[in-house]
């Protein structure tokens, strides 16, 4: 797929600013599991994903992990090029969370960009308000959301992103998306075990009772 | 003071633009408790703080609040013209937390300079990403720090900032703050006067050992 396509700015770019573009873009593979960014460590540039699915998440001194947005196919990765950021002190790590193709734009191309051309930058403008967004609502609902809630809410999600009633993902794994502790998401797969929304094996999780699993991540079951 | 000393995009600007801006620019003054913008509901444009503070904070579904991040003398609000702002989604709540006077560029002058100009759009993105990692701060201190250091800490910060040891805040304005309940502050102030750290009264929180409140503020006083 052109780049074209990706890039709702590139009607704006001269034909110099295309070719460099098209030029310094690649490709990059990551396998299932693969560290992509490692927060100040490393500012590779732009990733925008072409197959598979990107995780981006928060680390805390103790190492503890949470989830704050998933990418998906066609969305743009910014924060792996956050050197070239500004005022951009909160340091974001990405992983594959699926065996990912993605499109790279080298930081130092885009910043050139960014400082050419407003229509780039007011599309970086709008990827980070997008992002923001993301973690507002995340921010939501670890304050005001039962955990029971997040978690169900939390396996419909990957239920859909993988097209299947049979989430693989181990407790620890899960906590990790959570911002919670192994423990926790254990004790609460029990309960939903033992309300018959869900069933469960050695490191996964089958949605058996999809409406109930939704009351609950709604709230209205207590 | 000048519009010039407040924009580093200023030297990038056409003589067309800067008079654009310096006539668009206007006053606006606000009496401490005084709402200023209110989500989706308006769109006034941004605010550059000349004197007194700006409080925007998150309001959930069922009206609690939690503070996101001040705004002091020169600091520049960007949410209260978030309709400009492509892709942000999430809603923020601006109010005076004390009697404020601030330039008002008007939403729609801000936004043909986003557009026109690169420097202007990258600035914009600066004050974001900025806006960001406040709010990645502040999940991380919700997810990972217990009620009495982060209360520690808000009260710390309440007093250098009102650069006085007594924090004249009611308990539920505390909780306001911290997006936690009122009854919580309460039992938190209670400990933190019963350890020494603070002597309470009607209206106001008064610090007394500011070692202490700094070592629970740090985490380590159990």
């Amino acid at each position: 797929m052109p780049l074209e396509s990706y890039f709702p700015f590139w009607p704006a770019l001269s034909s110099t600013q295309r070719d460099m573009l098209e030029q310094a873009a690649g490709m990059r593979v990551y396998k299932k599991g693969e560290s992509v960014h490692q927060g100040g460590a490393d500012c590779i540039g732009l990733l925008i994903v072409q197959s598979g699915q990107l995780r981006v998440y928060a680390l805390s001194e103790e190492g503890k992990e949470i989830t704050l947005y998933r990418l998906l196919e066609r969305d743009v990765c910014l924060f792996s090029a956050s050197c070239i950021l500004r005022g951009m002190q909160a340091e974001l790590w990405v992983e594959a969370a699926a065996d990912t193709q993605a499109v790279h734009i080298p930081a130092g191309i885009y910043q050139k960009l960014m400082q050419a051309s407003a229509p780039v930058a007011n599309y970086t403008n709008e990827l980070m308000a997008d992002r923001l967004s993301n973690v507002m609502w995340l921010l939501d609902q670890v304050l005001y959301k039962r955990m029971d809630a997040r978690l169900a809410a939390f396996l419909i999600e990957e239920s859909e992103l993988g097209q299947s009633r049979r989430v693989a993902l181990t407790h620890e794994a899960i906590a990790r998306h959570l911002g919670t502790a192994r423990e926790v998401v254990t004790r609460m797969l029990k309960y939903l075990q033992a309300e018959g929304a869900v069933t469960l094996s050695r490191g996964d999780v089958t949605l058996l009772d999809l409406e109930k699993l939704t009351q609950i991540a709604e709230g209205s079951i207590r």
